[in-house]
């Protein structure tokens, strides 16, 4: 069995993937964007991944390449599959990640619940459907956007201009939402299918900021929620983890907001709160390997992140308070720089009441606040 | 705060290390033995633990060193000490671990119950501990004995001269034990100490085979052997992880049998059925941070090691059908070449019933049998 898994990315996610590799005695080989990367540790080529022949030559002699974002080229990636080096997710999919254009038409083949949305060229477009929006539109750029950036809540056709002048954007309903959940999946190519507790997700500025699993009181939408994974990662064809960020708006429905075909920001608790964490799933489903039970730990777990961290302090200064205030609960440090807002770490709690759990979270996450 | 940990030796317990490291965002260097060595990769450098240069130079630029093994020569880490550099656990500590007469002196000193014992040098005393003993003995090696080598029973008194001739060796009463116990604690420089469920082992050869946790019916046995394990750490100034070996008598005393000053295979179960791992706990306690709360996850833990392996095989090549039959056991590679004996990983399972979890281990780890 091959057990050579190439990374390309070197971020958080990378990070994460290290444990369980060296848990499961595979070895773990990152391309980094640059050698001080939060995932140097397994980091074996420093280089662009937009580039074929640094790719090529990373990807050499690993028995499957995957990722840690959305980000390599179509072309790059065509060049890995035509050198006979699996990729997973494989091209197809990664496409619908890394186009929001093509995700909504994706999802809307496949009959998947979505925002009212729109590709829209310019102004006068962009008017119509403000227009037949109640005059408020989400507008995306198709690529490149994360945590909020690319995101734009307009309210007048011409506030997205400056996008319109590179090209054609997506236009979505601003949605009348509850809450946001997300439905973490995991799907290996021999199509074995696994799904983590629904979550539920507080985005604050387009960030992440906390993830509450299982999501409270959520009823029906626990199987709604799982059987639209299930079907979209099936349908794209996703081998790995597959987030599925949605809305559950006022009257009850699930919509569905964005994808990520990798481990996600809103599966960090499986680390701590779960038999089988996202990354030790990813890893199990890029090698198509029976994967892991996705069955909770604790009653609930609460994952905060670290946004920014100790002003000029990593994140283990903080630590003999922390910890002291702490001892059950888990923190994680990425081992980057701080910068307001940059998601440096996390922390996960769990216990049996939410409040309460959410509470120590919070308060442990706070240790870290500059 | 320092966060950067020097590790002397290579081996699997170096290895278990590097998962929380990364997590907490900590920085493990290890000093291997050989390039190839199971903690590879978080070596920074590979030489002889013996030599004082070498070991000086591996750690000129951490905040403390500590250990896979418990053979680093006492010159080597007395000039360590000299150097101003932070080894815990400590020379003094150290040496109680290295040294079986030693141990049995210091723990003589500090009242804690053992087996009858006496420093033999010759085969007339051998004899005389015979007679004294019903005509059985089990003699030890001080040094370099593990996994059952350096340990015999005798019953003549002519059967250790191969020892005899090297020097004195310890003599112990051949316990008549109902089992064996380990109660695994940390204590850090500060004095704060913790101490995880007292567990259950089955040793076969002289080797762990099997660890249960919490050890099933041990009622008042539980406070007495953390009050044993408690006054040993504070005794002796331990630092780091503390694993003592106990034997509960068919009349139902404990009495110690080993003891081992790092991360131990009786506490491999924590990794996944603790909040906090022995192995996360080691690097807070030798950093001198708060301790980690030891709880356990699960009613029931089960870890039962890979001894020897696949022949001429890897354990992930038998992924597949392990994984499939049991996907809620966690599989722990060691990422060593097989050989008969060898510990080359192990599996947890976790549950609230001892005897199916049992069997859920010991059908997992069966998957490797070659």
């Amino acid at each position: 069995m091959g057990s050579v898994i190439g990374v390309i990315g070197g971020g958080q996610l990378a990070r994460m993937m290290i444990p369980p590799a060296v848990a499961l005695g595979l070895e773990l080989r990152v391309l980094a964007e640059n050698p001080g990367s939060s995932a140097s540790l397994a980091a074996t080529a420093v280089g662009d991944y937009r580039d074929a022949a640094t790719v090529l030559a990373f990807a050499a002699d690993v028995d499957v390449v995957t990722f840690d974002h959305e980000h390599v080229p179509q072309d790059v990636l065509a060049q890995l599959v035509a050198a006979g080096i699996p990729v997973r997710p494989g091209p197809e999919a990664l496409a619908v990640a890394q186009d929001k254009l093509v995700m909504r038409q994706r999802l809307g083949a496949l009959g998947v619940p979505m925002p009212d949305w729109a590709e829209v060229r310019d102004r006068a477009q962009l008017a119509e459907f403000l227009a037949a929006h109640g005059g408020a539109a989400v507008v995306k750029t198709p690529r490149g956007g994360y945590d909020g950036k690319g995101v734009r809540v307009v309210r007048a056709a011409e506030e997205a201009d400056d996008w319109l002048a590179a090209g054609p954007v997506l236009a979505e309903e601003l949605v009348d939402f509850r809450r946001e959940l997300a439905q973490l999946v995991a799907r290996r190519p021999s199509g074995e299918f696994a799904a983590w507790p629904l979550a539920e997700t507080v985005q604050v500025g387009g960030v992440c900021a906390e993830v509450v699993a299982p999501a409270p009181d959520a009823g029906a939408l626990i199987g709604e929620a799982r059987a639209m994974a299930a079907s979209i990662a099936e349908g794209l064809g996703v081998t790995g983890v597959l987030a599925v960020e949605l809305f559950e708006t006022a009257d009850g429905r699930l919509l569905v907001n964005e994808l990520a075909m990798r481990p996600h920001n809103s599966g960090h608790w499986t680390i701590d709160g779960s038999v089988t964490s996202q990354f030790e799933q990813h890893l199990r489903a890029v090698l198509d390997l029976p994967l892991g039970d996705p069955s909770p730990l604790a009653p609930v777990s609460v994952m905060v992140n670290v946004l920014g961290g100790p002003a000029g302090a990593q994140l283990p200064d903080r630590y003999p308070a922390a910890f002291a205030a702490h001892p059950d609960v888990k923190f994680h440090s990425y081992a980057k720089d701080s910068r307001p807002g940059r998601k440096v770490g996390h922390v996960t709690a769990t216990g049996a009441d939410p409040d309460a759990v959410r509470r120590r979270a919070r308060a442990a996450a706070g240790f870290f606040e500059s």
